[in-house]
């Protein structure tokens, strides 16, 4: 018997949009590489522009203010240095301060060696603690160099939004920069460079509904920019050199068109979902922790914890249900690590959590089927209790 | 009257191959990140695989010794650096020697300070000059590190096929490694890691019929690897980190394969386009200077210089007749600066020299059309000689 599959690990990877299914096909087709000066080298560039302005107008900034990159990663890798320039001047950033749920690629902090790197703590919650954030600014010894501060906006595990515009104030207070990874909080809530006060978004197309391979650094003013991290044709302005990878480009425009034509009316659907879904798994299993309910979230995301059944062995049996979700963020060539945004709120990582999360394309009868593969599994933990 | 374009730039990008299309479709059209540990994702993950065996297949080398990047840019710039590793153990590379034909990507010297980089000598043919690389190499203080030497197979520019073979025993005797920018080598002549000697060998996709936005690292073998580049989720072993670019890769990979089947047939009848072509222009401007016709080249590439002709005026010329060809290689946002290959070379870059590059899909249509223009081209540079 085969069973039907249903995907709910859209914070992993999104499904392609239709129209930004559509702009990749134009990409592929178009001829010329777009730092040539003939007709359809023109043609691709001008394309490539247009793109620009969309991924900058989702975000309130403008287009000459947006610089491509392979990905969010590379996009991050790009900007955590303690390498900056302002015009021909170098300048050394002193110290990076990095939330605790920060993605890996943030967490690790780019170019920062680990010694210039510290951590902000987290709530139990599930919120970054800006009374830590006060207070290790404030131990800041500014001689050393600006400070600069990495705090993303959704976590991609729990979907809770972060307080990033008091962050900003107390950064700015202190003379520092700040860095913010918009990576989940991209299409699903708005977005706006200047009303939060970030100097830098993160911003990845495949997390939106765009292609694989194509990510980009937001910048509020030109100012001050770090050293490129690669170096050669001088694309990008000199920021990102290489050849523009066109289909990916314009694939990420066209999601993020869409991502700003369709936010309401998509995220006040995929909430209705996922607030039945959380509903069907109390109903089946009353000591769930769902984690971040009393906060503000996203709309799509569900990460819990069913007390008696450890991470690993839920998403092995989720899976074999036909539900694909996972236990922490996907990377690392698919292991299964313990999950370190829990242990950053001071959890018990070793039982972990689960997460589910819905896109575009997720349905009522993939939330009823969630549900139904949810009440078996959480069902058949109580027998093994009962028999253990 | 509309203009029939012809494309004669394929050494700036290649078109899409109709089987690398069919597997970037393949790769948008499957849901799942190839890091998760679901069904999708380890669906997602077997095609990565396949592709990785498809790219090695190409170039002789173990699939375990690919590494994929977001372009030969990046993979240049991962491998072009004093800090390596064997195992946990640090290493450090004393200097890095570039001839001065390489791409910029390569050029420019990635991850070495300007000060620990100098340039091997060109002759006035366009070939390495191996005397300057064993004089620069004996004179090479080994106890500031082993040197690395990057020699690219193949010049973007002119075609010309390098002496790699001679270079690595030269490169080994004197304990360095040597990093071969492969990129306009691939699918042209046969590439093989362990006949040439190379350490490592550096792709693109884009160049050989695949879509932009991705590229790879091959290495002979695993002991000493370069620090990473981008740091996060701890993709490709670590190595690059960032989700991995599913349809870009599958194109690579189907690229790769039609490289290794095809590569004889295709050259030939490419071939013999690029010889018509050659003796049409020569019938039309016995003056024209043609270079490296009496070395070693690729089969697709016609680099020259039209006497009283500047090079940014004659590609503006042929762009206006619907051809489209190339100054100098193709990025810092479609500038047309001088040659540095032509000025490595001793020769005039004031005048500096034009690319045609020919593909799969060109035809004899598009020589007989490329042909016309130059005869008319070059004609109009008579009669503007004789009224100045």
């Amino acid at each position: 018997m085969s069973v039907n599959r249903i995907y709910l690990d859209w914070n992993a990877t999104a499904k392609l949009l239709p129209e930004a299914r559509k702009a990749v096909l134009d990409g592929l087709d178009l001829i010329g590489n777009a730092s040539s000066v003939h007709r359809e080298g023109r043609a691709a560039r001008a394309r490539i522009e247009a793109a620009r302005r969309e991924v900058g107008a989702m975000v309130g900034a403008e287009p000459q203010h947006i610089i491509f990159f392979s990905g969010a990663t590379e996009a991050a890798n790009y900007i955590l240095t303690p390498d900056f320039r302002m015009g021909r001047s170098a300048i050394s950033l002193g110290a990076l301060y990095v939330s605790g749920i920060e993605h890996p690629a943030v967490h690790e902090g780019g170019r920062f060696p680990a010694e210039m790197t510290t951590e902000i703590g987290i709530s139990r919650d599930g919120l970054v603690d800006l009374a830590d954030l006060e207070a290790k600014l404030a131990a800041h010894d500014p001689s050393a160099g600006l400070p600069m501060v990495a705090i993303m906006l959704v976590n991609n595990e729990t979907g809770i939004i972060q307080p990033v515009e008091a962050a900003a104030k107390i950064v700015h207070a202190h003379g520092g920069l700040l860095v913010v990874d918009a990576v989940q909080a991209a299409g699903r809530i708005p977005v706006d460079i200047e009303a939060l006060g970030a100097d830098f978004l993160i911003l990845s197309s495949h997390k939106i509904g765009g292609p694989k391979g194509v990510g980009a650094l937001v910048s509020r003013g030109e100012t001050l920019m770090p050293a490129p991290l690669v170096r050669g044709g001088g694309q990008e302005k000199g920021h990102h050199s290489g050849t523009e990878n066109l289909p990916g480009i314009l694939g990420f425009g066209a999601a993020a068109k869409s991502a700003s034509l369709e936010i309401e009316t998509r995220n006040a659907r995929i909430e209705a979902l996922r607030d039945r879904l959380e509903r069907g798994m109390r109903d089946a299993a009353a000591d769930v922790e769902i984690y971040g309910q009393g906060l503000r979230r996203v709309a799509n995301t569900c990460f819990f914890t069913l007390p008696g059944m450890k991470a690993e062995t839920g998403q092995i049996a989720f899976d074999l249900e036909g539900v694909s979700l996972s236990a922490g963020s996907a990377c690392s060539s698919g292991k299964v690590g313990e999950s370190h945004v829990l242990k950053a709120m001071g959890r018990d990582p070793d039982i972990g959590a689960l997460r589910i999360s819905l896109g575009w394309e997720t349905n009522d009868d993939d939330v009823s089927q969630a549900i139904d593969a949810f009440a078996k599994i959480a069902g058949r933990r109580k027998l093994d209790g009962q028999a253990a």
